[in-house]
């Protein structure tokens, strides 16, 4: 499946912390750099994420904002 | 500010695309690795961002989706 | 690509209206049932979106609100 | 109310799910075809959902991705 | 229609910008309090919105950030 | 840090509900105007945030829809 998100980035399961309905996973999409997702419980475990699991991070862009300093 | 998003990603403005009310941002957050903002005209004004300016990708952790081969 | 977007539906775009940097893709996604999305121009130029091209709709479910009468 | 968000499927609960602060929310929008929600848990006490009762899936576009094979 | 999402601000109209798919459209719900909201341009039309006219914002709480100083 | 995000109003933490991996904090940003968001339980922590704090509520103008009447 190609998708119109425009964002997507390879990386590792460093983390899955499930909850009751959500789950969060953190991701390491390259040397010290994390990126975090909140998914459904359904979606982890469909998927079948594990820590150490090659997965992609997908974002949306006009869910991106940008911020200066 | 310090803001709850969970993903914060320091980079580069590679380019902007101004359309009639909103703009595409590309950062280049890594060597090669870029990430695409949709944000409004009046925000890519009032930050004053142009090509080659330091800024940062926020991505709040619930509109990160994850995905596998 | 498997995505932990819960929500997946198969159907053929019915209209592509251009903007200067988004494009509005209207997907049929049963008979009579229309779902409308929002994406960027350069997306629908990479999927080489047309009318009458099967597509899919996805949607994250935590973007899906409920409401009653 | 009449709401900006073009996607508006009426259907049917499903199955609710409450979390500690969440409830995901499955909706039989047609035969066959199901659109999880996840809202917060007061939202669905307020709205009183309960399965087999009668709701709307309401999307805006910006949340709709497009996708091909 | 009651609909879960937990932000819901009565205001008026104060500026729509028209761009080629979308708009932006700003309420003010409190005395000098103003929300931004990028709309479908053909959503802008469905509501006949216009200055001057009362209308509501409304936000999902999974899109709302909390900031601190 | 100056973000694109439209919407940025000032106010007071009331109450904070802590789920497994999500928190709902709402804000009240003018008397008697409240705003819910739905954060990570991880940020509400690293924000430091609790009842009676000063904070803010972020809103991207691409997650505001309109409503009338």
């Amino acid at each position: 499946m190609k998708i119109s998100a425009r964002n997507t980035f390879k990386g590792t399961v460093k983390s899955i912390e499930v909850g009751a309905v959500n789950a969060e996973v953190i991701l390491e999409i390259a040397a010290g750099v994390e990126m975090t997702a909140m998914i459904t419980k359904a979606s982890a475990e469909r998927l079948g994420l594990s820590v150490g699991k090659e997965a992609y991070a997908v974002v949306k862009a006009s869910d991106v904002m940008v911020a200066i300093d």
